[in-house]
């Protein structure tokens, strides 16, 4: 990716509505009891009354979950009209779960009056529980017949595991003289690393957009946001990223790049991101949101190497929590990456909100305050700015601190 | 590396005396304020009153404590007889860290009448905080007048950082009808990763070996004992085992592969392989040791990869801190690694002293009683037992559970 991605503020306008703002799409959520006593909703189809362009990213674990397997074999075509999404379950490790992923999607195509393989199915949950198709033959019907414009926040709610909020948003921008819509879900908190940061993601659109654009729009954008999450160094079994684009809007089809791609992939970029940082944010057990940018480095690969580096460093991430300007363990997680660069011409500042300090020049020491230090650090949203003064590549990643609840959320996850 | 190293208890006796059970050696240690107060020590010499056969090996860290390049310089001719090693402060992102790394082993070299070039400095603590050379000034005249064979305790003491128990020990063996004797001192329990677990370690011996044929020793050992150990995935800038020889045995000198050789090399993997579970087993904050197995992988790096990618995941790590039998975790750790292999061949087993258990085969969950793996689970040493079933190779990578006192004890090191 050579062009440099961005949010236009002036082109693209936040919205409300979530996976439900695009023209055509409607949303439904409901406890399917899929985890023994849960409280909340587990089950969820997003629907559209036509058929999509569509596309997908999924996780690079080799361990991979059953409904990867089938959702992808359904999008080979390039077409979807549902989601049909669980949790409780992440149906990986089960010796019947290409079995129920595809009886889950034969359901809800039923239900909805669709074809089979235009159900795009995901799951996530604990690994290698057993499971069964009953919650499914239950309530695929019920959402079927919940389903509303409305409906998003009962989806979004569907999809959350350890996540402690909601992670949906919408924007509106213009093709090509129509107005436009573009929104999405998203759920993630642990096992987040790059190669596909959430667990979960389903981006729908009123856009008129072919699904090869739609996939490198979405290859592209994931590069630059759930790629630069990292929560735990741990990635899932079952990240998936899939989108559907109706078409309502009435523009002219985005067939290849171009002025109308590149405004598309703005509006995708604005959600994504928000996605990624609110991920990020929502980090089991986090206190606060780490954003580290590394800048001049010599090409992208290396910027993107030490950024991830160090908000991937298990010390540093402990040093942040008790806002302990402990630089030197920046310096270390640089040196321990692959990452290509001359230590002696490394600057760090420290920065949020409230400020912005120096505390490493040329590879040594600067002198700093501590009060001022743990101030900016206090801040539940704070920046490391990495300066390798050899280039004109940067990168950006988002992470948290590690907190005591990181470990309390993750001891007995399954009881 | 084709071999297998093991410990033969035939051969190999294990004894008291640590860093100076080697015949020639003596220690010291004492509390020279390095850090404010500490009431412990962090200053140590160890010596022999010979110049010895040495050899070293260094973190690989692109940032570098200055006591590493120093020590680099001096070892270049094979030859060492004396260590100046401090904790408290790592002497690494210093503007004048050389200076002082060099003053150190002047000092040391005059206090003990030797060559400054055969000085090992070493140094682990903070990183990037300002230093002096006045506490060595202060100490080393001392450290030199209390040298003991009796001093491995107090050296000892001064090395240990967050590390809660000593970690030294030694050992007997048979080289050409020739007493032997072999022993160290090791610490580290942070910011422990492979290639090369521990921070710091020293070795002596006095079997007669050459430097070339020490340094490959330690070369061969290190790979299937530090470098296996993985607390938290964070690579130090300042890890530097380093071993001297003194020859006092009177075996025939060790100058090539051989039987010689092979006794040498398991005397040296049996006190290494301690070093590596102790590590492990007293990683920061950790309530157990976990050692990972993988068997019958294609190949040694599948093996070794895999292996350190469960032992690394934070998600797993959390989960036997709460004796949690949720083998997914270990699938998905598999499943994310570099390692290549078949999925559907694999099989987990968990095992510790009270007993062993199946909890998935051909890679699918395997049922076993929730009850028993708990108790499993609940001991202070477990087992994870993966079986790749497609080669014959295997690997053991050892690391420890995540607990809340890991972020506690990071979370304010500098304080």
């Amino acid at each position: 990716m050579n062009k440099s991605i961005s949010y236009d503020s002036e082109t693209v306008k936040f919205i409300d509505g979530g996976v439900c703002a695009a023209e055509g799409f409607t949303a439904s959520g409901i406890n399917a009891h899929i985890k023994a006593n849960s409280q909340k909703n587990d089950m969820a189809i997003v629907y559209c009354d036509k058929p999509c362009s569509a596309a997908a990213l999924y996780t690079q674990n080799k361990v991979k979950g059953a409904p990867i397997t089938v959702t992808k074999k359904h999008l080979t075509n390039g077409k979807a009209q549902a989601v049909i999404v669980n949790s409780g379950n992440a149906n990986t490790c089960n010796a019947n779960g290409i079995e129920i992923a595809e009886g889950a999607c034969e359901l809800t195509a039923k239900a909805l009056g669709i074809n089979v393989d235009d159900v795009i199915v995901a799951s996530t949950g604990v690994i290698g529980q057993r499971m069964s198709l009953e919650p499914f033959e239950k309530n695929i019907s019920i959402l079927a017949e919940k389903l509303s414009r409305d409906g998003y926040n009962d989806a979004c709610d569907a999809i959350m595991t350890t996540d402690t909020r909601k992670k949906q948003f919408a924007v509106e921008f213009m093709l090509d003289d129509k107005v436009c819509h573009l929104g999405g879900m998203s759920k993630g908190s642990g096992m987040i690393n790059p190669n596909m940061a959430t667990m979960l993601a389903f981006i729908t659109t009123d856009a008129n957009i072919s699904s090869e654009m739609l996939h490198k729009a979405l290859s592209e954008v994931n590069a630059v946001t759930y790629s630069m999450v990292s929560v735990d160094g741990d990635t899932s079994t079952n990240d998936t990223l899939a989108a559907m684009a109706s078409g309502y809007a009435g523009n002219r089809e985005i067939t290849s790049e171009g002025a109308d791609y590149d405004i598309f992939v703005s509006a995708l970029y604005s959600v994504m991101v928000m996605f990624a940082k609110e991920t990020a944010r929502d980090g089991e057990g986090a206190s606060k949101l780490i954003e580290c940018t590394v800048m001049n480095a010599h090409n992208k690969e290396t910027a993107k190497t030490a950024a991830l580096s160090v908000i991937n460093s298990p010390l540093l991430k402990a040093a942040m929590s008790a806002a302990d300007a402990n630089w030197g363990r920046v310096m270390c997680a640089l040196g321990y990456s692959e990452a290509d660069f001359d230590v002696s011409k490394v600057s760090v500042d420290f920065a949020s909100s409230v400020g912005r300090i120096r505390v490493c020049e040329n590879g040594v020491g600067f002198d700093f305050s501590e009060d001022d230090a743990f101030k900016i650090l206090s801040e539940d949203e704070v920046k490391i700015i990495i300066d390798l003064n050899e280039g004109n590549e940067h990168a950006v990643a988002w992470g948290c601190d590690l907190t005591y609840d990181y470990v309390k959320i993750n001891a007995e996850y399954r009881s």
